[in-house]
């Protein structure tokens, strides 16, 4: 299983290595040549374009914005095509126009640094991480679901927990984890912009904030790509910050109560894994375990079988 | 000059510590007995009620539900009395209400810790940090720029950021960087309370939320406490969202320059100190060292002069 991967970047450098690590047969390239010669003074193999072509499964791990210009080259593409990028619905649709005929299986690791570039790329950067990983919204096409187990053995060799999920699902959750908090970061970092109220700021300003630090055009791409999940994200937490107006001019047992749920969920977060469970792949099984909040940790019996877990022992 | 702490939990304890580490004549009293045995054996001077009476300053560093039941107890103190509660309007109206005549300046240590009691003091915790510290809103009489200053001199040598400010501006400032995140981390967390989502959740959810697992009894009465002010942030922050929500459908650029602001902000926080100065000691000069950002570092020559900062070198 010959595996490449295309933009070395944080995330394609730290796959590149994830992979090298776990004794996978894996190559890289950049279109920057300086990027090239780093990646070979590192040990590690780099490839050309026949190379890529030759590949079981390619990794496209170059920014959104440039995939639409790479993505027609690939229409012939024989293999299994994933990538690494954000939003997953856009690059499901850019895939169905400009590669219909090509095996593509979205994926989505959920993980990074405030820092980018091959010298930042880890093979740890995904240990434990969760990894998203799109079947179709309805099956399209026969092999789907052995490419998705192919991927997913690969990624589990790998270390991470692979989340079985639909692109709009993941856009959905997205939304709400990882843009949102974008938002409501600039929105804090605004409203305290006042030098007295920033030199008494401590912790919960510094967390609140941080990814207000972001290049806004990076974020601002990022938002605009998932723009409809996010405007519903956004809406439901602007219905709960109204209803947290009303509590705290009710009472303050009123308020409490509103604070409640969010002190119960975000005490049982990160979710700790139960105990495991095997079971006989299917399209079926795979989503249900994504939407209890499972993952896959790995795939046996010639890959007609999976172990997965659910957070916590709650079985569903 | 004779300091007694009385309450010696995180912040007290942490209060009794870092005096006694400066080299100061401090003692301690807690209501707990076992509390006191724990702060003798640590070998702080532990004191009683004479004890107290007879301190130079006294610091109220008990829960602020519990302090109008000890104000009685002090309207004849002849000492200075300030405290560490994090919300300045209401103290400083119990002690109107309770102790008229008593020479109160409040204060509030931006520091803390997840965990509470004398267990998690810690002599460092407030070093370099931000220490609040009001004048009355009006000159209310003769004694408090000096009893301010005298205080300021103890902070100082503590190793803090002495912030001149009032309990109407404080109050205003943590409603936006502490009461307020708060709020918003609890409306993040619920609006993605969904067993997927909180599955693929990593840093920005992480950062975005930690607070929200605060105890939301506390966190009501903090809020609640502060309800006007945090009122009127809450409003900013949430006229902030509607505009990032129009952004959002408007255009990728338009979304990009709401974010900048946020950016710039957040990239130069904290406030890094810039050259100091020194000046004589007024109060219209404080008051407005703390308005653009500024604080005091020591206190000098009789305490007729102060070294002072802002952030950068930007001389207000």
């Amino acid at each position: 299983m010959r595996i490449a991967v295309i933009g070395l970047g944080l995330i394609g450098g730290s796959v590149l290595r994830a992979f090298a690590r776990a004794g996978c047969d894996v190559s890289g390239f950049d279109a920057d040549p300086r990027v090239r010669d780093a990646v070979a003074e590192a040990g590690f193999e780099v490839t050309d374009r026949d190379g890529c072509a030759a590949a079981d499964v390619l990794v496209l791990a170059i920014p959104a914005p440039h995939l639409p210009s790479l993505l027609p080259s690939l229409s012939d593409f024989p293999g299994i095509v994933t990538d690494v990028t954000s939003v997953k619905t856009p690059v499901a649709d850019a895939m169905k126009r400009y590669c219909p005929a090509v095996r593509y299986v979205g994926g989505h690791p959920m993980a990074g640094k405030e820092v980018s570039g091959f010298a930042a790329s880890d093979a740890s950067l995904f240990d434990g991480r969760a990894w998203a990983l799109c079947l179709g919204e309805e099956v399209s096409r026969a092999q789907e679901l052995d490419d998705w187990v192919t991927l997913a053995d690969l990624l589990c060799r790998m270390g991470v927990r692979v989340v079985p999920t639909t692109a709009a699902r993941h856009d959905d959750a997205v939304a709400r984890i990882s843009h949102l908090p974008h938002l409501l970061a600039a929105a804090l970092t605004r409203t305290a912009a006042e030098p007295q109220a920033l030199t008494l700021a401590a912790g919960s300003f510094s967390d609140g904030t941080r990814v207000a630090a972001s290049d806004p055009y990076l974020v601002s791409a990022m938002c605009s790509a998932n723009a409809e999940a996010l405007h519903d994200a956004l809406d439901d937490c602007l219905a709960m910050l109204d209803e947290a107006r009303r509590k705290l001019t009710a009472s303050r047992q009123d308020l409490a109560e509103w604070l409640t749920p969010a002190s119960t969920a975000r005490r049982a977060w990160p979710p700790r894994a139960g105990t495991s469970h095997t079971d006989a792949v299917t399209r079926d099984k795979l989503l249900h375990i994504g939407v209890v909040g499972g993952w896959v940790e790995s795939v046996h019996d010639g890959r007609a079988e999976i172990l997965w877990r659910v957070p916590g022992d709650s079985l569903p």
